[in-house]
């Protein structure tokens, strides 16, 4: 029997889920500091995005799209940054930033750079809220 | 008339050209610090990764797989890191970057940690003529 996908328990420690997708866990980072969603396609084993399988790749490329607009619409940031890392975390996951030239890291990555900081409860709430209706408006 | 493509010359003058392939200029970051390289579609006017056509992205995508799969066979290391960050040049470009465990900047990302280091010629020439030949058996 194949093995079933398990969040990672880092990434289920540092984040809170906005939504499933079809292929993807669609997460919040909790992280007041950037509007920041991570994409964990819910298949076991996987580390390197090369990893997908060659039906999830076109899957997971449109929700790195779809996840890229909803920051995009939500939040109207400068940029957005997409990167699969995984050094720390070895399961597969893509970070889609939203960032902005007075953030606390730009021009640079955010990995780092100032120490987490987690939302209030209200302000979580509301992130959420918003980030939902804006996706069932996508 | 639709715009040509350019590549920006910052990225012109950081890196040194492998190949083209059917969407992206392939380019190797000279920085011997890391197996870095640079894709970038040949496209004008785009600046994030979800601005690419849709027919453009699952090229982008097969790509990105390419290039991974390329630096993996060339020279087995630990992980690949794949990214669009485009904050300091705003024309799209996708790092695929092969980490080592013992790298300088591992387990962190790789920008801005370790000054450049450019390979020396003969390093430079033998590291393209790898990347080339290794590209032809893919």
């Amino acid at each position: 029997m194949a093995a079933a996908f398990k969040l990672h328990e880092r990434l289920a420690d540092d984040t809170v889920e906005v939504e499933r997708w079809s292929l993807s866990r669609v997460l919040l980072m909790n992280d007041s500091s950037y509007p920041w969603l991570i994409l964990v396609p819910q298949r076991p084993g996987l580390r390197d995005f090369h990893d997908l399988a060659d039906d999830d790749l076109p899957v997971m490329t449109g929700e790195i799209v779809r996840a890229s607009r909803l920051l995009q619409d939500s939040f109207q940031p400068h940029k957005i940054n997409v990167a699969a890392l995984g050094n720390q975390v070895p399961q597969l996951h893509v970070h889609v930033i939203a960032r902005f030239t007075d953030d606390a890291a730009w021009p640079g990555p955010v990995w780092g750079v100032v120490p987490t900081a987690p939302y209030a409860e209200d302000a979580l709430e509301d992130r959420l809220a918003l980030l939902r209706r804006s996706s069932q408006g996508a």
